[in-house]
């Protein structure tokens, strides 16, 4: 099978204009197939801050509520989205940006309320992949890049945790891609000390993961998210890296971050 | 040759969300192959004012500097390209929102400085408009929905003129359709009185244009629309059409404001 690989960017390499130009040289130059999932970093709160528009809290849980979800659709979808693209096309990486609702390429539910109302949050359902519509793109030779916007399929656009589009991804075309799933943090990738960047594990195994829990070498922080990208290997995906988004250029080298595999 | 209509809306029908659900009902409806392409109306401006900032105005004309492109981008290409494709996804129509940037769809280079720096102002070469992208997007029944913005290939994105970009894509793509492109705006159409909507030219011909004007039946705001319409259809457009955006329900039966044809 092909290789397709899947990366996913956090506010911290959003937010400073250095850190993306560096990881944006990295991405383009990643072979083959690849898919960009990116959040908002702090460009939307200080938006919002800007605008007077308070966060609503509810027991503690942001809330998105209206004016948050424009918010949020203005600089996901808008600004970060179109200026990630314009970069990378400079880049010869023929970036196309996507939101879910963009030729239905995911489709959401608004999260239930159950005690807390989150507001127009969205949950991916099974199956929540255009499959179709990103084969074609790929197969076509563009990279999609995806904000973590969605929508219902009914008008309404959702506010979604772009870990869980990253990882839908990578899972839905493990069927037919060899899919490696690259989380980017600020740090070097699951550490065992996590203020000494040299304590890096290089690789973690299923079999491995309760063992490094039972010693309490793992840290806390760290533990959904080790717990959602083996959730997605187990679902197909053929590794896992977690690693800090100013060094993908190892990425090729296999020696990004911590690799998690079967 | 497959027929295709390109439809471009303003702001208009944007700023009313009773004018825009209305229109993009219509605009589901429109059969065959498909474009639309939109402005951002008062949003923007409100925007910068809720910001404090200030237009900035050289010679009377409006500057596209740093931050009206960072406030465009996010909400022409963010919440208003995206809430219309939303709004369509639910009306089965497969829309897919596009700035110029993405797929490289349209190229345009930053307008030179002469005795006014526009600043981020793009302006479309010839041959801007990626065939290969659209025709693919098309003939796999996605609707393209365009937002103004473009880029410069050099990782610039730019405020463009949304008529400009409807032209230019009628035009690039009568090459393999029977195009048609449609102006709505607020009026009927071409009035003969300004003021009464009864006065609708229905059609207009080359020939008759130049006779309409020198009797000083067509009224001054008006000229230029109609010379950019007919270079082009003198550029292979079939026809044009420019009417009010809520009755686009008529086109179908071709009694959709005035029709523009050699």
């Amino acid at each position: 099978m092909e290789k397709l690989t899947v990366i996913k960017i956090g506010g911290n390499v959003i937010d400073n204009s250095e850190s993306l130009t560096a990881f944006l040289d990295d991405f383009a130059s990643v072979k083959g197939p690849k898919i960009l999932v990116h959040g908002g970093g702090k460009i939307a709160s200080k938006l919002a801050n800007d605008l007077g528009i308070k966060a609503t809290l509810v027991e503690g849980r942001r809330i998105t509520d209206k004016e948050t979800l424009r918010i949020v659709t203005m600089v996901y979808a808008g600004y970060v989205n179109k200026t990630i693209v314009a970069l990378l096309q400079a880049r010869n990486c023929n970036a196309l940006g996507l939101s879910g609702a963009d030729g239905n390429a995911i489709l959401a539910q608004k999260r239930p309320v159950t005690t807390i109302d989150y507001g127009f949050v969205g949950d991916l359902k099974p199956k929540a992949v255009n499959m179709p519509l990103l084969t074609n793109l790929l197969k076509n030779g563009f990279t999609p890049i995806f904000s973590a916007i969605t929508h219902d399929g009914k008008g309404q656009l959702l506010n979604t945790n772009a870990d869980t589009i990253a990882s839908s991804v990578a899972i839905s075309l493990s069927k037919i891609y060899q899919s490696s799933l690259v989380y980017c943090f600020e740090k070097k990738g699951v550490l065992k000390d996590k203020d000494d960047d040299q304590s890096l594990i290089p690789e973690i195994k299923t079999d491995n993961l309760t063992s490094l829990q039972e010693k309490g070498i793992i840290s806390d922080g760290m533990i959904p998210k080790l717990h959602n990208a083996f959730e997605a290997i187990h679902q197909g995906v053929h590794e896992v890296f977690i690693g800090n988004s100013q060094e993908l250029g190892l990425l090729h080298k296999g020696k990004f971050g911590t690799r998690l595999c079967k």
